[in-house]
């Protein structure tokens, strides 16, 4: 097949917010329902991609926001969903686009109801991470997912760019946690479909579809989500290995000790090390000398089952066969706290450190020692650099962070940052990999989307989108690229390199 | 929103086999992808529903399979996807179509590669799930979705239906266990989405949508599947329970001592070791007086642990509690094979005895105990039956069995069976649950599926199908039901009560 005809989010037909859909607006909420816009609805948190206006509405219900899905069909006015603002991606910045109804979930933060006995909290879409993890706590329960934004971003924002985080490799990410969900559908109809069930298969599955479509299919407005035991008891340790190979020989020989137990099994480069100590004065630095490469594992039972001991031996077996030269278990709990700090330290040193380029890139397991030694070799043809690979191992997804070498600013680099996105990605993709593995595609993917999607799949991603959304009006931009105005004026993503 | 306006399959503009088409695949396919149509391409395994004929075409790669559906678009003929043939509500059955081309996966049966490093399998749609469980032991892995058919049933039926079973508790369903798909889209081209990736954020889950979509949206030709540690301990044991409420207390007590090393949790009702004994001779029936309700529990663990004493120190905290009055702990492994054995026997069972009806249901799990109270007083209502209610409560789905008082057959209360259905399913949906928990809609629940879905969610369905099948030629019928035809016969499915 051909590779098809029409990627593109064309804007030609979108109108601006106007005098007539301003009032639409103002008639069918209440004043409450409307915010001045600044600076955070209109940029995203690395700062490289931003929006030069937009109409703030934050409905209260699902009801209220069909109205404005509603109002916006009619004006044939872009909307832009927003939650926590926090996406790396630029998912949540009305960019490019005419001005934008920027449609903000943050007054739909009300747990709606949670129930132990089916192990399920129904949480709109404008609570934090944060707040529904506490919900589910207070429940006797946990909902495990979590990322460094817990505080800020919002469950909405979660679902609709199926986030990852820490423990993807014990419970999934946000898509699989998700029981089901309520939905603003593109024309304005409201979808219900709040259900607490672990088994339907009453119909297509449009709520893994809508997870992840990063606003561009409807607007997710609450969910039901699976609550998992507690954990009585949790180990945790920071061991230093010889090689990424080593990293995931030392996974293999704990997934035979110690099975699903494992919470958490996060790569560290030495950079990360450096960068924290470089950055975040104050910061306790686990090793006096960083290690090249380390793991960061969490353990953790659901009942009394002596877990510190069993990941005390099973570090002492990998010390046996060589697969870690050096380790701290975390004796206490304010140790496992500390080693946690650091590991959270990391994404905020990178940004102070400021990078050419990010990746967000995924490939199987086995694949993560090529990936790596590979990368370091297409980049040290391009240039000199620092790179900083941290992240989720155990899940094969890396965070693939790419800094100017020592005493020089990313602003020297700014030429560099497409050939080095470029090389990265393309490794990724031809070891079987992704190029966007829990961030999304946002606006700052697109191309790539475009490059290494399967033609068969995008043009039916394509068909669909049309199907539900066939006026173009749910975050243009986003996951398709915006077409090129003919002749003059590209309205291509402002990006602040 | 309104109920959606075309919510039907037309036939209107579809072509019955005709020379040419025929001819055209003889052209493009060898004589060895050619079946001739047999009895068990054209009925189900409860002979509810059967079709009249249709040309069987059996390609052996996704290229052939893209060919025989290219020349079907050509021609306006309808396509029906064959797997194992072991649906039970009509999915596979070309019924009510004019004839069509049987589309068979038999001779895509190998497994394409084996990872144990990515912990993956690569498995063509025909291989049977019993090949690709064996292929996944073969790798010291196991692949954990289990059902009675798993001999005879292909993985492209379970993932096309979203196959469920005794382990979704622990492992999921098919559609979690399913890391990518190759699928041949209406149009004819090929998706080549055989990913071995964790994670992958890159663009729309059309994995999860082709998943369970029934053939309607697409074939899938292979999968690319998550396999599973082994489990190195495994205990069982049947536990008579004086309610489904107490089974569902112990349940929570067991999720408190062992938390996710539950596997499965099935309950069974006293008419599951009647029916068994009226109608298997020599099976060994586990109680000498069957109690009216029963679980039956497997615990296992990737590592040593003791999971047997685990076991039996849950089960004797739930004596004590009242939550169970007689039990066995099945005290080696040929005792656990002759518990599940006679699990096993149950579907047999009630096939020989003849339902009037059985209804495949889920409710949110804490609402077991008033479906199953509600359910035996309305059917009390409708006349005298006896209900065998069993299955996989730990996830709150239930096979709802209705059959005929004693001494009466199914054909004296064929009347009866639309009633009987109408009232079992309007209950579990008025329970916040579903008519459809792991057999899919196939032909036999269209009906059901336009009463009791969600309008914006089936407006939405239709849409998807639509821009993926805009000639409506992918297995017509399934999950939509047929359009009657304008003034006269009206093309409905034939059906054997």
């Amino acid at each position: 097949m051909a590779r098809p005809r029409i990627p593109f989010s064309s804007l030609a037909h979108l109108n601006p917010v106007g005098d007539s859909l301003r009032r639409a607006l103002f008639a069918a909420l209440p004043s409450s329902a409307f915010r001045s816009v600044s600076e955070k609805y209109l940029t995203e948190p690395r700062g490289r991609i931003f929006a030069d206006g937009a109409f703030v509405v934050a409905p209260k219900s699902a009801e209220e926001a069909a109205s404005v899905v509603k109002l916006c069909v009619e004006a044939r006015t872009a909307i832009v969903p927003f939650g926590g603002g926090t996406g790396l991606v630029g998912g949540q910045i009305a960019s490019g686009l005419p001005e934008s109804v920027l449609l903000s979930l943050e007054r739909m933060n009300e747990v709606r109801s949670i129930s132990e006995s089916d192990d399920a909290v129904v949480a709109e879409a404008g609570c934090t991470l944060q707040a529904v993890r506490e919900a589910a706590r207070s429940a006797g329960r946990i909902f495990p997912l979590s990322t460094a934004a817990q505080g800020s971003c919002h469950i909405g924002g979660c679902l609709a760019t199926n986030a990852g985080g820490v423990h993807v490799i014990r419970y999934g990410n946000a898509r699989r946690l998700c029981l089901g969900i309520e939905a603003v559908m593109p024309d304005g109809s409201i979808w219900n479909g709040l259900q607490l069930l672990r088994k339907n298969n009453a119909g297509y599955d449009l709520r893994d579809l809508l997870v992840g479509s990063e606003g561009t299919l409807g607007v997710i407005t609450a969910a039901s989500l699976a609550l998992h035991p507690e954990l009585v008891e949790e180990s945790t340790c920071l061991l230093a290995v010889p090689s990424p190979g080593e990293a995931l020989d030392l996974l293999r020989l704990l997934r035979a000790r110690v099975g699903s137990l494992i919470s958490a099994y996060e790569l560290i480069h030495g950079n990360s090390y450096r960068f924290v100590r470089e950055t975040v004065p104050g910061a306790r630095i686990p090793f006096a000398d960083p290690p090249e490469w380390s793991v960061l594992i969490d353990i953790g039972a659901e009942f009394k089952l002596g877990v510190g001991q069993m990941l005390e031996s099973a570090a002492g077996e990998a010390f046996d066969r060589g697969l870690a030269t050096d380790g701290i278990v975390a004796a206490s709990e304010s140790q496992r706290r500390s080693l946690w700090r650091f590991r959270e330290l990391i994404p905020e040193a990178n940004r102070r450190i400021g990078s050419i380029s990010s990746h967000d890139v995924s490939v199987p397991p086995s694949a993560i020692p090529e990936f790596i030694a590979k990368g370091d070799e297409l980049l040290s043809r391009l240039g000199e650099f620092r790179v900083n690979c941290f992240g989720h191992v155990g899940d094969g997804n890396i965070h693939y962070n790419v800094f100017p070498a020592k005493g020089r600013g990313r602003d020297d680099c700014a030429a560099l940052r497409t050939p080095v996105s470029r090389a990265v990605y393309g490794l990724a993709v031809e070891l079987g990999g992704s190029f966007a593995a829990e961030h999304g595609i946002g606006r700052t993917k697109t191309s790539e989307l475009l490059e290494h999607g399967d033609a068969a799949f995008l043009e039916s991603m394509r068909r669909v989108k049309d199907a539900l959304d066939p006026l173009g009006i749910m975050n243009p931009g986003a996951v398709f690229p915006i077409e090129a105005a003919p002749g003059g004026h590209s309205p291509s993503n402002s990006q602040r390199q």
